[in-house]
């Protein structure tokens, strides 16, 4: 088929071009997305008198018939169509004859592919916030069981004091709901409808681009044509939500890498979400949590693709802007796979709380019980106390036992102002419990914060629905 | 002076170490935040009993000094103190006394340097938006200006269509905008305490973290103490939004670069706001746009900086987040700086409007409104009217003229359906005119489309007072 | 087919973590170099003793007949074989039975995909180099044609000095060849063979690891196991080489839209190498040109992409490298279709010379050859000529007037130091032959240039052939 | 002072464009190559005979008093003069009159910054490529005193198979031994000199570039002399260097990580290398390692930015250029203090090998023996023997023991064709010796790999004089 667009062209493109040039190859996975934007720009130019009912009938009949194709996987996309508009106006065209030719009244592919990518990545957003839901609801699951199991708090992955694993959990429920908000926020900021914008300047035409944003869910149109075929900015904060999700993912996936291994042994995956090694026999990796880590990789590189070919452009659309595409269906994709397998790994996941505990008996974990109790019961100044700790456990270390394993009277002689019930501020339950203050790790905090995630989970559900 | 942690340390830690860990010689940028954080800190520990009446006076004494000492620049920072909190702590125990040693209870240099650096990200992310405001509405001024200013539009910087001077200018407002509302959004996102947080579990003190929020400015404190102390996304997102705005700006100024070039000739720079060349005595650069240019440049290298020092680290806080500050400052400084010269070196800027109008006569800019006169007059379908007006552009090519220079005659001949007063429709204004639809080029959209954005713009000025 | 390696496993891996885990969709496109390996590996198993003739020629006809397979497209490759050489391994035992089951003798799976990826970086990076050797001959024969042809060579976008459109074609050439020396370095660099590394230890197997090496085409065997299989710099260069080569790419692309747009009229694409509009009748878009620009976007996120697996990533193999090849894939495509059309669509571009000449009599071009003219016949200082030149300038500005045009009693008029002669050195062509200087822009040096390059060229394809 | 080049300007910059223009707070840092530069240029000027020789006596005799009063601190650098090339060519002016007007005869800054930045980034290189062959010979030495030191080699963070801690600190050397052999050849292709090449165009002026180029050190001139100012490769090959070393360092930093803590337990730091909590007094954190795994973030961001930067520049020169610097810099710094300060705290590092053999015991390392094992002295098809193993293992892990805690008699139980002697193949030295081929774990091998980098050392040694 001759180019749609080839009236002035003396020559054939060359096929090498088509392979270059052509999206095609990529793009169809929007062809649901652009036959909803036609079947909306088509009812709205029946609406201003551009096209009679029967026009419409016939154009609406043939996307339905064009859509039952691809669906079939009966549909033929070619490299010379360029792309799924081309692909799909053709197909049209072929099918229901000139009447098919009216449907690009008073549109451009410039307005056309910003209303199928953008309504493609509002739909995304969507999706990932439903199963960053669900995730979360994993996580509370989980530590509605745990807000008792001891183990040793780290900073600079050295024991610091002891907390819940409970409390462990929701830091990363956290920062997953901070990944909600974000995606909520962008997805207000870029609900609006950009078809209508014609090619960079409006169109001569008396549209009514308030009913088409209407019919496709948007909020409004958006507000300049120039714009609207412009920018990416929609594609971009997805590529950005993404990967900060990815990054947290990434940390939470480290964990587990480390909880798992010998050393640690915190947790066990379950058979169905480990892999083995193809030579030695006695291997069970943690390959799933492993792949989560590094695909952070990929959705930090599509952000910098993208971020990259925008610099610099000038307005409005150049062919620059078609390298949008690949790494938002790679980050999406990434990102929806990501949070199923590891909703679904979590719930598997056996936690070795008995190993946790014994952990948290090494290193001295109620060091800063004992710099608070001196504070506290013994009226000594802060960076007194703490200087007076850092020589008992020094004390203890030469010793070789923990510091929770020093008698009253050995502590005692390190300081004479320390006063008796000492000991009794160096267990790890108390230690635990003694952080009561807002957002502690204490087990009734731990539970006030369950909740207070629960009730905002059940909102965000609503608003999902 | 002994390092205030040094109490189980045996031996003095290295010189080396200190030039590498230290982080004092750039996070004494954070002294305010720092000095504000602890003397809210210090009145939440007098209202819970920790601190009397005089130890809260002389604690905040101490600390207005200090702070009197830094702005007269006496103050002597020095590298053994490894960052701002532990040099203000210091100064204030070496002027106060012991009472100074009280002032560190109930908080950690965790949960300090987590406070401190929010507090800044957001003061900036305020500083921002102002500039951005003060940015859009200098657009809008010049936009009101140029509602009749004919240039040819452009995509793949080919001539497209003609458009208004001030419909150009909007489309760059609309990118603007958008960086004021995910400003505005991650304020929000990100408005919480994380004082009181301690180490990572909460402290042993009945603290009132509600309180200190409130004198802080902040909504609430944050959930979980935890997260409080390992997360950085309200850094990640300041420098993902000024990624974007930079992006931006890099494209508004590649606009400037070519619209200053002799090829193009639609702007010059004023002397104050152009260099020259310390060969050639003719030259008059761009310099300010080609480095407005290149600054998308580090805003990206930053963003990629603080997501790489994030990738996999595990929970609670590591040392690795240190390096936060350094690429968070840099962005923050290139945009207020970038905001500022752009903003005035628009203001100075001379549109020679005749020059675009005379490039707009080039090009067969008014294709498109032969081919929508052909749809709308002779009843041609869309597809066919384009393939007409195709054949014609190519008439008027191998004529050498431009396609508003045929004569009715000749088009005639081209196609007998088109009609009488098709001249009529070929001409710039009616052409941009003609583009009415909501979002257009036309005056009249143009126009609502200003006051629009001045609306929007009225309503984030309140809310930045 | 139950998992090669599931002996110790209770339960079959969900399906889920099968399509997460899997690279058999992607790491396919590795068959011919595993097959390629896995013979080369068996006959060294043979010349030590492991395997004997009949069980070689066994597996190399199998191998062979799988080969096969996946030429014609018969073979089937599902998830449930994870990887590329599982299923090949698990094929071959299909086919040969239990001789099949001894291949995988003093191997793993991770010195193999080391091997068979290496082999693809090492063969991808030649055909890289071959295309750019045919870039660089292209814009030499250009450049041959161009020697005089004077445009005006611009810095800041602005015209700086006139130049020879052949000079500037050679500063392309220049970028091209250090990519190219960048890709022999790292060939050689990276030129040695994993395979014998075993899982990470070495193997209880007297292996001949030099012969397989010499037998693959490598320098020699890698001198440490745990290396070989945990380290992937072999392909994080060629990503960045890739990226580099982009880059300069897209700065040949800026220029070429710059160039075809209607303000410079300097190149015209052939229709071959142009699109249209779907909307725009009179378009005629480089787009080829501004995808390779955009392509720039992808080259750089695949870079950062595995920058970000490998950080922070401990010895040996982990799981996160699987996540290496899909950008390798994805740059080594775009890197080697880039060179190709960009190499074609030159042949093909159409240089308007007269339109170049037009535009280097605009802008005082000779404003330098004036201040040199005052410096070596007036013995004036280089910065006071500088000055003077600069005043003149400014007089022929306000004249409306370019600075070659002033007659010798203006010029003379502004400074009595001025001599006679000085109208000569104002000349465009007497300005570029004056810059004789070694890499300077006279026809001379220009022509000096191409010779150099077209030397060094036939020793690079020598080293290819 | 008025600016050096504003003859044509008409008022003054404004002091904003100054603070956003001027490089001098950054470029100051190029002081030293800036006037060996000028040094050099003068001599040639006078080798051609536009400088007589007391004007070159003066020239040299100012610079030197300049370098001087820099090197004292009395020299005064202010924003007004832009880059410190217009700072020291002014100072020299200013000290010895109308000869100092003479010096930028036949030179642009273009060129001048092209030759400052690319000496500043070779003399880097070097420097850097020293740090590393300390480094890797500190490593050899621990390595040396370990090559008996058995640990738990590990693949997916799990225990694999038992290796020496040498041939894991051999496999660090590899890492660093490839960025030595990266840096090098960068060296060598960017080793020419840029001076001569003048705006873009080279110089109306009989200039001698060899001899400049030889008196700079460098191997010759460069090509082309619009390539020469509108390059930035050797820039980039610097950085991307860089971030491969600190990726390199990033991997060690984070086994150092692991290995210190309380679960692994491999190694201590010093306190000279360690640092404290402000709160929790028994912590001792590898704040060292945390930064060196840190620090690749910057590394990355700063490659990425000046490939943002570049994407997309017509050429010649265009001030976007000058954000070149400040990555270079701080990635230089980064890299030549985290190498000083990994060299140091890898010497103070306390090994704990009893603790690794401990660990080595732990997880069926020698599973992969007792397949091989199986092979070898059972006939059994390595395939068949990798699922019998799992299978044994899986009965060894019910049991809870260790795989080579089962009896003989166990081990034959689970399959008739085990023979005797298989308890012996499963002990960690025998498992270790017999990898035995070439690159593998065993002693014999591992010292062979000593002496193999030693070798290779010494020769880059000597390179390095």
């Amino acid at each position: 088929m001759a180019k749609l667009w080839s009236g002035r062209f003396e020559q054939n493109t060359s096929a090498l071009l088509d392979a270059f040039n052509a999206s095609i190859p990529f793009d169809q996975k929007l062809w649901q997305q652009d036959i909803i934007g036609s079947k909306a720009h088509s009812k709205m130019l029946h609406k201003i008198g551009l096209l009679n009912e029967a026009e419409l009938q016939q154009i609406w009949q043939g996307l339905d018939a064009i859509a039952q194709e691809i669906t079939d996987g009966t549909f033929e996309f070619n490299l010379g169509d360029e792309d799924i508009h081309m692909a799909i106006e053709g197909a049209l065209i072929s099918k229901i004859g000139d009447t098919g030719k009216k449907l690009h009244t008073a549109r451009s592919r410039n307005d056309q592919v910003a209303l199928d990518f953008r309504l493609y990545v509002l739909q995304s957003n969507q999706e990932i916030r439903q199963k960053l839901v669900a995730l979360i609801q994993t996580l509370l699951e989980i530590a509605s069981q745990h807000t008792q199991s001891i183990m040793p708090g780290m900073t600079h992955l050295q024991h610091a004091q002891p907390v819940n694993l409970a409390f462990h959990l929701i830091a990363w429920c956290c920062n997953f709901k901070r990944d909600i908000q974000r995606l909520s926020s962008s997805f207000e900021r870029h609900c609006y409808s950009p078809l209508g914008a014609g090619a960079l300047a409006g169109v001569p035409y008396p549209t009514d681009r308030e009913s088409v944003a209407q019919d496709l869910g948007f909020i409004a149109p958006t507000l300049n044509a120039m714009d609207s075929v412009s920018e990416r900015d929609f594609a971009l904060d997805l590529l950005y939500e993404i990967a900060m999700m990815m990054m947290h993912i990434s940390r939470v996936a480290e964990e587990l890498v480390l909880w798992s291994s010998y050393e640690f042994g915190f947790v066990s995956f379950s058979d169905a979400f480990s892999t083995g090694s193809s030579i030695m026999p006695q291997k069970k990796n943690p390959d799933v949590a492993e792949l989560l880590r590094g695909k952070s990789g990929r959705s930090y590189g599509n952000l910098i693709s993208l971020l990259v070919v925008m610099k610099g452009l000038p307005l409005a659309y150049n062919k620059d802007t078609q390298e949008d595409k690949e790494s938002v269906f790679d980050s999406v994709e990434t990102a929806l796979l990501s949070l199923e397998i590891l909703t679904r790994s979590l719930k598997d996941l056996t936690f070795h709380t008995h190993k946790m505990l014994e952990m948290a008996k090494i290193g001295h974990l109620t060091a800063t019980d004992l710099a608070d109790f001196l504070v506290q019961q013994c009226q000594i100044p802060f960076r007194e106390a703490h200087h007076i700790t850092g020589k008992i456990v020094a004390y203890a270390e030469h010793k070789g036992v923990d510091l929770s394993e020093l008698t009253q009277e050995e502590l005692i002689s390190q300081d004479s102002r320390i006063q008796i019930g000492v000991k009794e501020a160096l267990g790890l339950q108390s230690s635990v419990d003694a952080r009561n203050s807002l957002g502690g790790t204490s087990t009734q905090q731990t539970k006030t914060q369950i909740a207070s995630l629960q009730e905002w989970l059940h909102l965000e559900m609503e608003k999902l629905k």
